[in-house]
């Protein structure tokens, strides 16, 4: 495989240097693209070039917008990469679809008010006809895997994640991993949620009832890409929720997921008991047509757990399980998700929407942890999840929630032994309550012990959760916090290549390369910020100190000139100390007790 | 044992009312003591007043700063707590003690520019003479546990972790535990560091040749015990170091630690080969007399070890390690800290310091973590502590650094089998290299683990580590974080009592009760500030809903209703729901396949 740079050779140089961050700095990395077996397999990665000559080579998942040689457009959307290769399995078909309607955007029930529909909203992009698996077949990259074949999106994801095209297969196959991909959100660049591969992280935005508008949504998805979301979930409540979902559909490089049950409430005014299949379905079908790529469905919440909660000290904490709690208790019915779910999969089969069985019933505190109500419906989704796979519907499980350090590694071996290994998508969890404001610190330390235990996805938690909805700060704060956390799973799995990044960064601060820790930092803009604070002088980015110590203190510095005193290389060094300690050894000149061993 | 408020009975709810917080809000809580088997033995806490009537007991750090009935005063110092019981053990006297120099300001190699002593800053509280052992004999609380002694401070400690005065004598008499109490710092409130105890956090000031001012260091000694910093280590490596520690000595309710070597440094201009025993003797006896009650020794730096190092990513990354390693390969002799070890215990336990043996050869990066270097000086701490228990030293043992996760348990499980239980004090560790500017999450997810495995204190990282010296702002980021990663792990052991303050929070947040959420947060200020961001109205406090999902979303609210439309208490809402769910599963109807179990 060959690297080709995202610049033309004229302008190579020039390129890198005067991509803008933020701050409007130069920076030391560029995108680039790792071609696979074909000139349209193109794999994004970030080229890091150090002061040294050397360069490092980093996952993307910024998509084109980081790319100076694309011309993106919001109004326009992304160019839709997979399309050719959709349309070439020829198992698909287009149709007419199923007509918009006002209350898609939470309009029916408000009309007089507000008027019938914002037409300005609607995504200008072009005109396009949804498509589904022809006459119903399930067109989902488990059904491919399991009958051999290595699709473009898996080999795409193979070089994004450095492992053979067949590796990916096979976990595909095995339902140990997901590719998450609707044929209908060609827009996507091909990434895998799997124990084998990378520990990815979901960044959720939305809109609620109470605040904020279509552009913030779109703005923060590409702002949570940029910094390392690998998936994005649109938990949109409030108003616009279809067209919001269009705009960040047709602008989002990551898939997207949703939970369709937030929507479907909206459009019977947010009363749980007045929801029915009927609205539900149409509801999916609604979304699997605009591309949604994984959808939570809380078809584990049964009739006979809600009363499992009644003794808990935070109840339900979960939206969509207290909504169909409330429903199943209005009725006293059991959930019309359970018992349409082979409908449901045969739906998401026909879009190749992903599955994300959600946990209704997680813990909402440390109190609530691994109870009877929690266990009871991860059982469930141990069934749903055999009857999805019979359905070839690609499935994860979502997990909690707030769960202290101690009883976590028994949620991540349950769900391994209950689902088959199919792959674990947890948020969090929380392992303590008492630090509203803090929670992405909270949910941070879980999250990564989670990870290294086995959870392929971390859903991201902000310091807003608890308290109100995320801005554009928190989004970034969140996201960075989580791929720290799935970085040092990385680290502590043993993934192979996960170390050159620490080892890159280790060897800049040794040699005091400061351009080059910044660069290479998860987020070069405040790493170079904070620096700056203290030693802003051009200079004191060459500088063979920082401010902690001073000159006289560094203790890097120190080892240097150890080394360099004692001249040659590193084995020669050695060789060399380790001569005069083995003469000082012999000299007996021990002091008090000999050493253990 | 009873709870008396630090207000008068007149003024009992006006003062509660009344404390201001930083941002001039009344706040729901106010200091108050529990009082001990004497009267001047009396314990603070902070008491959170909850909406509902209850109130909740919190572990405080803060010191007399936040009692609205004690007059401080940061140029007459802290009252004198311990002064009387220290003076009633008759074992110690007081004397002439070391004459001030110059030098001991790091003024002597620069005083043609800077003038002779910068008399200004000069401490003005009360004189005090310098206290030591009668006789040399040591007065360590170690001494008094080995005879069976249960101190005032011992009490205090106990009263503190709501244990019994024996289970601290014997915790302390066994080497498990420390209780730093230099004879020369009686203003502090005893605590205690101990895996049987709650996991305790330190926090870094000091200045350094580069950047800041006494006042400064006093400032964020005060502000980081207000959010909760167990101990304070002052490492400052510039000017005025004698000055800046007796200002913070005097106003620390906390326990103080430094490094004397630091200053030792200083007073040889910073050439490392200069420096000798005596002038190291003479720093560690000038800090004795001044109060200082742990100090980090780097004797575990042996020559042997230095080539250890050579094949490191990162080298010595310990200032103090460096400086050892940077003397031995000098002089090319065993470092004088290892060879005079048993005279510094004589002088140590003399004042009752408390070791803290520094781990200078730690890992500085993912790469160096668990190498041979760090483990053979861990087994040479392992033996120092044993001689430093003949001289009954308090002892604990400093840890890593940058150690991935998977490798974090073997750090703890070897220092707790090498060095007999004492105490382990770790720097994090950090779980990844990757992202300067938040090394405060990639140590706090360290932290957590090891903590819950066992490591008594911990010593917190700030978000500017590696790149420049905390602010404000900063040391307040660093103890909140470390001490959510304390209290996880207080939860993760099964602490008695520790997952009171979880319920109570999660009560308050199941209840809608916001105020009582936020005045029981670790950080009050910023969880009501990020509320009132989204939902600033005053009414949004009671509101049975929060801005993340709007009025018709709320789980909780819909959790509340099932409880509220099925009646009576959680018993019985139970036994009717089980009623209900009884005849469902009677009716037969169950849907796909039978729940497993």
């Amino acid at each position: 495989m060959t690297i080709k740079d995202a610049r033309t050779p004229a302008s190579a140089q020039s390129a890198a240097q005067e991509t803008p961050t933020e701050a409007g700095k130069s920076i030391g990395w560029h995108k680039a693209y790792v071609e696979g077996s074909r000139p349209d397999l193109r794999v994004p990665v970030r080229q890091v070039h150090l002061t040294n000559g050397r360069s490092v080579t980093l996952y993307d998942t910024s998509g084109p917008y980081t790319d100076p040689l694309v011309d993106t457009d919001v109004r326009r959307g992304l160019p839709p990469l997979r399309e050719n290769w959709i349309i070439a399995r020829g198992d698909t078909e287009e149709y007419a679809g199923r007509p918009v309607r006002p209350e898609d955007d939470g309009i029916k029930h408000t009309a007089p008010r507000g008027g019938l529909r914002n037409l300005d909203a609607v995504f200008p992009g072009r005109p396009r006809q949804p498509r589904r698996g022809r006459g119903g077949a399930p067109v989902t990259q488990l059904a491919y895997a399991r009958r051999g074949e290595i699709t473009p999106e898996m080999e795409y994801v193979a070089v994004r994640e450095n492992v053979s095209p067949e590796v990916v297969r096979e976990e595909i196959a095995a339902g140990r991993a997901v590719l998450p991909a609707n044929v209908n959100h060609p827009e996507i660049e091909p990434m895998i949620i799997g124990k084998r591969f990378l520990v990815k992280v979901n960044a959720n935005i939305g809109n609620s009832a109470v605040t904020s508008s279509i552009e913030e949504e779109v703005e923060k998805m590409t702002w949570a890409t940029r910094w390392g979301a690998d998936t994005v979930m649109d938990l949109s409540t409030g108003r616009n929720i279809h067209t919001t979902r269009e705009w960040v559909l047709r602008n989002s490089p990551v898939p997207i997921g949703t939970v369709p049950l937030y929507q479907a409430l909206e459009k019977v005014d947010g009363k749980a008991e007045e929801l029915t299949w009927e609205i539900y379905k149409d509801t999916v079908i609604e979304q699997a047509e605009q591309g949604v790529d994984y959808m939570t469905v809380h078809a584990g919440v049964r009739l006979p757990f809600v009363p499992l909660t009644a003794n808990r000290k935070t109840g339900i904490v979960s939206r969509g399980g207290s909504i169909m709690a409330a429903w199943c208790l209005a009725h006293h019915k059991e959930s019309f998700l359970y018992e349409h779910f082979e409908e449901l999969c045969e739906i998401l089969a026909a879009y190749d929407v992903t599955y994300s069985l959600g946990d209704g019933l997680r813990p909402g505190s440390i109190a609530d942890a691994n109870d009877e109500a929690q266990f009871a419906e991860l059982r469930t989704l141990g069934e749903l999840n055999t009857i999805a796979k019979r359905f070839h519907v690609q499935t994860m499980i979502e997990g909690p929630g707030h769960v202290p350090m101690h009883k976590i590694k028994e949620n991540i071996d349950l769900q391994q032994e209950i689902c088959d290994e199919a792959p674990f998508y947890t948020l969090g969890p929380l392992t303590t309550d008492i630090a509203p404001a803090y929670d992405h610190i909270t949910s941070g330390i879980g999250a990564a012990m989670i990870a290294w235990w086995g959870t392929a996805m971390l859903c991201y938690v902000t310091p807003k959760e608890h308290l109100g909805l995320p801005d554009r700060d928190d989004v970034k704060t969140g996201v960075i916090t989580y791929k720290i956390a799935a970085h040092a799973a990385d680290l502590a799995k043993g993934h192979p290549g996960a170390q050159e990044w620490d080892d890159a960064l280790s060897d800049a601060r040794f040699e005091f390369r400061w351009e080059d820790q910044f660069n290479l930092a998860l987020d070069p803009d405040t790493a170079r910020a904070f620096h700056d604070e203290t030693l802003p002088a051009e200079p004191a980015k060459t500088a063979h100190f920082c401010s902690m110590c001073g000159p006289k203190f560094c203790s890097m510095k120190i080892s240097q000139d150890i080394r360099r005193e004692h001249g040659g290389t590193r084995g020669e060094i050695e060789a060399g100390m380790a001569q005069k300690s083995k003469e000082f050894a012999e000299a007996g000149n021990r002091v008090y007790l000999p050493i253990a061993d």
